[in-house]
């Protein structure tokens, strides 16, 4: 098992990886809040619980009688009405300030079963089981929860830390090949941005992270969730340094955004999204040549890139729209080598433009070859 | 213009009182905000804008153009459906981190706009402008936002401090005379648990506070102001002290369950529920019936306080419900003489049950009399 603790200045709690906390749940809740258990609601999603339900269940006491909340699957589940309705169940159930959530589920699960927990008389504790490795590395550390609105993704929002973390590698062993692929792109950006041993590994272990073997996969989950706890410990709030962790994201979003959320997965606009920036980097030489190789190989190595079909105004519109601009600037984050990153302001029209374009093409390339590939 | 400073754990902030903030209100948040005004969103009734907003208007340059929210009146809009539509329509409107959000109105207006303003974006700033006496004595202070779900009041919610509150006492002339002495019962409570000063002012002074003497009433609010500002400055989530704010509220709050929160104005409830707990209190021998006397005649010199009929099994059973009851454990306030209170969890079922029954009869005599008037 792995223990990281974030330190930030409204929170301080572990996050555990580790491969076998569903059976003995109840054991690591009891370091949590000593020998009296809390009474415990657990909000899933109707897949994980069919795949998981009882072996969280056989982790805790007899006489314990968690209540169930489900979440169905998809985004659209995530809005302030389906909150309300969870919220209904917890009241009904008897939920008080004392009681505890368990998120159990991916990102969705996470930042919804967060959330609630903010609100709910107004915030009660909770625990994230994330059981996707987009949600292990990156979601569910940070303390960011929220839901959408109509006019766009996590609008509505609060900072809520969990009490805790318990990232099991094990729970991945169900999750689809493509899942798996595009959560490990969040690693990627974390080597890339902050931590040169973490790329160095991906770079030189695809073959067995992609095999789940479950030795890589906590080291490379550990690993990418130490570098977000400390670049959180020191911005929480994301006024500066927290920044970084945007790398790849104001082009991925654009690219999510301009598909209309339905086409790549998160992990996989983001993979998009850090080979458009590199081009720019590569622009301005904050990146060599070689480095730039290794970072496209290794991107590439956890493919292959699902390919998509915009315009070059439609991405520059969302990407205009992204809401990391503040009052009128364009934040950009850029690869200083590998492992580290530089926030900067001074992006120009026509480097977003060439980058675009540049992503457009590569799309439209990989579409081809997947077409070959198809014949 | 009296300043109270509210200094908690997590925030810091000024409440004014005065009577002229309408008209110079950019000259007042500039010394918030430095010289340029973040963008402006006004969320008010269509009641209290016909009223003042003409006015608030001519306290904004000329550019600010700020965008206008509307919450129908009403406790049924205090619900999450009314925060998403709200908060869509800042996003319509451009609202984005620096944007600032005016909350003006009453006790609705300011939960709404707080916690809209919490959960926007993970968290807006905004400001209290609070038109109703409740609101300016009580609700704009403390940090606490929110809204209602069907199996309670304020099950939804965050603690949310705003920038700054500003309460107006010009906007309390055109308040209907039962609302200012409805809330005037909070400020008669606050005497009661912690400032024998204010008391005193509110016993010596019911007529000239009841005619909205200015003089008169920004020292009633200041004082109330200054009473919750000490008690939430060291008690900001309601672990000890802040508990005391709740002197007549669990009999209250049953009060307003019991008849379905249409017959009783919140601060009328609370009038019945502190002549409830001042019966335990007379029994215990915490206030002498000198005290009691006092207290039970200034209640009554801001009445006439409003009858209802209920039973007492349906009061008990709602006071049992009532969500200030952690872990089982029934807490209540008791006054220990004039300015000073004391919780206490040893309240017996027979004590309760006594002075609800009191209440039931109290307020039986009291409609008889309305009814002898009437004749
Ligand atoms: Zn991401
Ligand atoms: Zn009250």
């Amino acid at each position: 098992m792995r223990t990281i603790h974030v330190k930030t200045e409204s929170a301080d709690y572990p996050v555990y990886v580790g491969s076998d906390f569903l059976p003995q749940l109840s054991r690591h809740l009891r370091k949590l809040s000593g020998d009296a258990l809390p009474r415990l609601f657990i909000l899933t999603s109707p897949e994980i619980w069919a795949l998981w339900g009882e072996a969280l269940l056989s982790g805790l006491p007899k006489e314990q009688h968690p209540s169930i909340l489900f979440l169905p699957p998809g985004e659209r589940y995530k809005r302030l009405a389906e909150v309300e309705r969870l919220a209904g169940e917890l009241a009904a159930a008897g939920a008080d300030r004392s009681s505890v959530l368990i998120a159990f589920g991916g990102g969705i699960i996470g930042d919804v079963g967060g959330f609630l927990s903010a609100i709910y008389m107004r915030g009660i504790d909770y625990i994230q089981m994330p059981t996707t490795l987009l949600a292990q590395v990156d979601s569910s550390v940070g303390g960011k929860t929220g839901t959408n609105l109509s006019a766009g993704k996590n609008l509505i929002g609060s900072f809520h830390h969990p009490r805790a973390v318990f990232a099991d590698v094990a729970t991945l062993q169900t999750l689809p090949a493509r899942e798996l692929r595009a959560g490990l792109f969040e690693s990627i950006k974390a080597g890339i941005i902050r931590d040169a041993k973490l790329f160095r590994f991906l770079e030189r272990n695809a073959e067995a992270v992609l095999q789940r073997d479950m030795d890589a996969l906590k080291y490379v989950i550990g690993a990418s969730v130490r570098m977000k706890a400390e670049v959180v410990g020191i911005d929480e709030r994301e006024s500066g340094l927290r920044m970084i962790l945007n790398f790849g994201h104001t082009i991925g979003h654009a690219i999510e955004a301009a598909t209309g959320y339905r086409r790549l997965l998160h992990g996989e606009a983001i993979a998009w999204g850090m080979l458009a920036a590199l081009q720019i980097a590569l622009g301005r030489g904050t990146v060599t040549a070689q480095e730039a190789d290794r970072i496209t190989q290794t991107i590439h190595a956890y493919g292959p890139l699902r390919p998509f079909r915009s315009s070059a105004g439609l991405l520059l519109g969302a990407a205009g729209r992204d809401k990391k601009n503040r009052a009128g600037k364009r934040r950009f984050v850029l690869p200083q080598g590998i492992g580290d990153a530089v926030v900067v302001e001074n992006v120009t029209d026509a480097e977003m433009r060439d980058a675009v374009e540049w992503t457009l093409a590569a799309a439209r390339q990989s579409e081809q070859k997947t077409e070959a590939r198809g014949r």
